[in-house]
């Protein structure tokens, strides 16, 4: 397979479906829609995954682990997650398999072994976690419960693409009770500051947060928070979101807690999520024609050292000072790697770490240790410099942040310079085809102009950002008063 | 629910499954078989996987994650696996629901949704993951490939019991390839070794190290090298498993590579795996009639701080004295809870913090403040002691690590004394009795006096030890010639 990618203005779909595979961090597995998440890739999700838990951890919340299975009377139980999923679960029905007697050596689904009750995997778990946490809940001392799950589910999508759109994905799933709307409300917001924060600090990608519009919300939420990123392509990509649930899945499970003044109330729920498709963001907000860029705070390697040699002997020298080197570079935090492959030529190596977004390459040859220097290459500018052997450490150190600090502002810079105030609807027609990202305009507040304009251009209301100021205007398709812009957009 | 547990000499089954509530760790679900791991049992969980992770990182192995579904053809390719799991797969059939037209609000599997092949959930990964090594290995050059994944499982277990034997569970399973049989030999022993190094330095667990014989080996493994523990009844705990699989996998998967000589050969294969069954090893090694003890070096709170009050003014000033403490053990690395919760008496949290196995325990009171002392109370052992409140932090951190070191004293010495040496069958069946434990005895290596000895003694060879002496002797079954021991124990 050649190492060269479609570049991204000819097609920006194969481009980022080449860099997938070709950067070795997922594939398309036997099983239809479900990927193979490669060491590099996991290692992505590892760095993601510490950084969320240390977070939610910090604020209050515990891991547990509930059932992959939701018995089918569960799940029905409320039914407006249930209609909102159904159409998408995978079924398990058996829990036996036979020798098949037509065919030596094959096994059947043996009809003996019917399940009295089908079970679904979970797309989601609000069902067998309020099934649970009606045990779980009696007192207003018993509140509120703050749980994060991180597993598997699966959702029987139709159209697939590897990490942001999978029929199984890995994610984590918050679920938390509350004894009063207001905490609820406070606990969904807060978990959208997080997952922004997140964001924006750590994968370098800026996001706006806001609210979803009736249509756009999760099955069985009163309110969907959101944080919604752009990717390079123009369109909008949702990166996490964060339900207030009020007391719909207290209701359906009869989940009650006696307050402080004795009376039997319904729990109020928020349920919060991000999945692997943080990594299909990442990607697209960042890379190149040439491959991967990754901020440093996610690299599963921050610095990578070649050695550039003509003989054995050349290359232990060099391995001698390398080995230094990765010993400072590791005391200091820095995730490195010595690459001293003999099977493979320098040049090979650098197209290879390119196409792996290592943030930073030190290239060391003989001449280097003469003169005391290395060369140091940045992979998001690709920019080269030759560095004295005893500034390398902080000089490294100082790039790493910079270069964490430039993708994002690269990023903002691109993002703000992509929402386009607008007031008519040729012109929104036209800043979608042409320009694409968000389109700022007013919006009369009903479904079947939402539904209009989704038919028109594609585009969806992404969210009404949390501080998009009051302002009179008219709705840009439907002329009707309006008192705030909605960010529209295509999106993933 | 009465926080007094059922005694060990009374019933140790009920003992255990009482303890496992009560401590807080899981309890069953709604759905048959699985379990609900609760938010202090995950905390142990997630100490043993970073303990875990550490240890295969450091010897070279990566994560990865691979679908949770095995389509049915790859799931048969292996026959010998294949048999061993049919019987206990879960089977997706079908990928909606709908509408029940005969029920409103309820939910029916659409049969028009049927899956053209069935999905198998996965009770082991060797297939689907050997099907996706066929693209990874080409070369000598692409082994050895070390993987490790952290996932559920599902086995449809008949008789569950929380931790041992859930339908459901999580677990790590390593998935190496390798270029010769020797290395791959190598790398299934070298697992064993990490386990078992685990096994006692961080679980204060002792254990065999042996080898299974071929009716207890894994299914389509050549050699199954385990560690195998003793519980406090006398019978043994399987705690993990690493599998020699020869070229089982890569013949039924076609994964060859080219050797150096420029040849095709097929690749040599190992898998390893422990899971949350551990968790049930480590509460039947070390508790008691109290409820759960903890080695210091997995317990989710190493310390507790309960403060001695009778005023809300005395409890505002031992907090000020409570917290400069919790902030000197953070400093220490020692993870540590202040419980200032009014709403329960000094009694009652210490019974608590007893049942979940807290090591250590700070009763903090205004004579203490006056005097500058602590008591601090051993988990273990249940002693008190006053220690001078500057000489806490010391003697706190030499406490910890002189529990870790006596609970594996403790259970080791109770392993010792329960490896019985046998040249008998009526003693052989009279130890089995009235003293449990592993007996040591002579068996002449067939599958018949294995059989016969389970069925009259529901006894099993739990492993040849990799220490066994040769030694000349008699079955002590058969009467006929053996040169070596193993090690008979009835086990969980």
């Amino acid at each position: 397979m050649s190492k060269k990618l479609t570049k991204r203005s000819e097609d920006y779909s194969k481009w980022y479906n080449e860099l997938v595979v070709k950067a070795d961090l997922a594939e398309n597995s036997a099983v239809r829609g479900c990927m193979v998440i490669k060491p590099y890739g996991y290692a992505i999700w590892e760095n993601m995954q510490k950084e969320l838990d240390a977070m939610f951890k910090e604020t209050g919340h515990e891991n547990a682990y509930f059932p992959l299975f939701v018995p089918k009377s569960l799940f029905e139980a409320e039914e407006k997650n249930a209609e909102g999923f159904a159409k998408e679960c995978a079924v398990v029905t058996h829990y036996r398999l036979k020798n098949n007697p037509e065919k030596e050596g094959k096994l059947m689904v043996d009809p003996k072994a019917k399940l009295e009750e089908e079970l679904v995997v979970r797309p989601t778990s609000e069902a067998i976690i309020w099934n649970t946490y009606r045990g779980w809940i009696q007192s207003y001392r018993d509140l509120p419960l703050l749980i994060n799950q991180w597993a598997n589910v699966v959702r029987w999508e139709m159209r697939t693409r590897l990490f942001l759109r999978t029929a199984e994905f890995l994610w984590q799933e918050g679920h938390t009770a509350h004894a009063t709307k207001a905490e609820a409300l406070q606990e969904a917001s807060k978990m959208q500051g997080v997952y922004a924060d997140f964001a924006e600090n750590f994968m370098a990608m800026p996001v706006v947060k806001g609210i979803k519009t009736e249509s756009e919300r999760f099955a069985g939420a009163l309110d969907t928070y959101t944080i919604e990123a752009l990717m390079q392509d123009g369109k909008a990509l949702q990166a996490g979101t964060s339900h207030f649930l009020g007391q719909n899945f207290a209701e359906a499970f009869d989940v009650k807690f006696t307050n402080k003044e004795g009376k039997q109330e319904h729990v109020w729920a928020t349920s919060w999520g991000v999945s692997t498709r943080l990594i299909g963001g990442l990607i697209m907000t960042h890379s190149d024609d040439l491959g991967l860029v990754l901020p440093p705070k996610l690299a599963p390697i921050q610095v990578v050292i070649v050695p550039i040699y003509k003989s054995q002997e050349q290359l232990d020298t060099l391995s001698e000072k390398a080995m230094q080197l990765v010993k400072a570079f590791k005391s200091k935090g820095v995730s490195v790697k010595f690459d001293n492959r003999t099977t493979h030529k320098p040049g090979w190596k650098f197209a290879e770490y390119e196409m792996k977004g290592v943030p930073l390459r030190i290239a060391l040859g003989p001449r280097d240790l003469e003169n005391g220097t290395l060369e140091l290459a940045r992979r998001d500018t690709l920019e080269k410099e030759v560095v004295a052997q005893e500034a390398i450490e902080a000089r490294v150190l100082e790039l790493l942040e910079e270069i964490q600090e430039q993708l994002f502002q690269k990023a903002k810079a691109y993002r703000d310079d992509h929402i386009t105030k607008v007031d008519d609807f040729k012109t929104f027609q036209e800043v979608l085809d042409r320009k694409g990202g968000f389109v700022l305009a007013h919006w009369d507040g009903t479904e079947e102009t939402e539904d209009q304009i989704k038919e028109q251009t594609k585009a969806t209301i992404r969210c009404i950002a949390i501080d998009a100021p009051e302002e009179e205007g008219k709705c840009v398709f439907s002329g009707k008063p309006s008192q705030k812009r909605v960010l529209f957009a295509k999106a993933y």
